[in-house]
């Protein structure tokens, strides 16, 4: 049986199940708040992090990185025409180059700072972090999805999606890091209509709509967050 | 002509200067100071980060992971058993995970702050965070780097490489990290005989060569640095 450690707000977590949602497959979820530090998630993961993908055929696979790679190697062929990272050198540099982007730089600069105020701190503890969310974090955030976002609608202007022709691992994981900030109503979209446009398309594929139900208790999305014509 | 952009003192740029070595490529090496945001270099790589690789047959490969995978990809075959990524999943992905471990955590932790601290302030002037280094963040990846030595000598304690049986990317990126601590003269090796012992072997490979002849103008290297018997 197939499994992912995740969290619904972990945008690394979000991404993997995008990506295994386009690979026909349905794990087995597991919510797993990093946080806690549970001893058998550590053994899985000594970095602590979230998602944790395992199957019958390997143990853990730790890290959106490398569990997209490692469904490539063993999947990728099979999609043909729709394999998520192309099968030539260039195209595969160029997916790899914007994956690192948004789930490295995007993530670093935006996503982690609204889900740590915004929504972890509600649930840790003091001792680990919890407390009042710190409004410079969040305020540095806002600012700096503008460029991510200036970004997005550069790329698109032209090319079909984020890496060329194709939809790719750089769509999902671009996606998968905004929509964090999206359901926080953390996203200027007015300044971005080509941006705006490639998220509708994202937005629209079957492997988003579980992204769209999740909800963190307590705290209602962006009111826009699953209208697929927002 | 293969080309690398580099920085001496990046741990990343080290650790592919090492993966070329094995791979017996020697590349021009043209040393950039990303401080600079220099046009040219900012074209081949946005996010402004060494290392940048460059060849003939493809245009410019950013970042230490993905110059890493597209070395394999299109020469790790002809290695045969000296491939540095291995050929079967589970080993792709232990060396995977033990490859952003050491590039991303034990940098983010340890080697970020002390190449920042004590080597790139020097140069940056001061309106780009030029100046003193702060003690602080000195302090905090001296503290660090004793459980990622730790955690280096447990894994050699039942493999004989980082990874498993044979010499990986997982032993490149951590020797290449850990490597800017020790010309700082910050690596505690007394308290890990396993892991001195691992780097001793490491150290002693001819790529390791070049970067034990690296100085910092008007900084010596730790008086054990270039010394293979340390």
């Amino acid at each position: 049986m197939a499994t992912l450690y995740h969290h619904p707000f972990c945008p690394h977590s979000r991404f993997i199940r995008l990506v295994l949602s386009e690979f026909g497959m349905e794990p087995l979820l597991v919510e797993e708040r990093t946080f806690e530090r549970r001893e058998e998630f550590l053994q899985m993961n000594p970095a602590g992090t979230t998602p944790v993908f395992t199957e019958d055929q390997i143990g853990a696979v730790p890290g959106a990185s490398i569990i997209a790679e490692y469904l490539d190697e063993t999947r990728g062929l099979a999609l043909g025409d729709r394999r998520m990272l192309p099968s030539d050198p260039a195209g595969r540099v160029e997916v790899r180059r914007l994956v690192e982007w948004f789930n490295g730089k995007l993530f670093d600069e935006v996503s982690s700072y609204l889900v740590t105020e915004k929504v972890f701190k509600r649930y840790m503890p003091a001792n680990m972090g919890g407390g009042a969310p710190d409004m410079a974090a969040i305020r540095a955030a806002r600012s700096n999805i503008r460029y991510h976002l200036a970004y997005v609608g550069w790329l698109i202007g032209s090319r079909n999606w984020l890496a060329g022709d194709r939809l790719s691992y750089a769509d999902l994981a671009a996606a998968a890091q905004i929509s964090v900030a999206d359901y926080l109503g953390d996203v200027p979209w007015h300044e971005n209509e080509m941006a705006k446009n490639w998220y509708a398309r994202v937005k629209s594929r079957p492997s988003f709509r579980p992204l769209l139900a999740d909800r963190v208790p307590g705290m209602e999305p962006a009111p826009h967050y699953a209208d697929l014509d927002f």
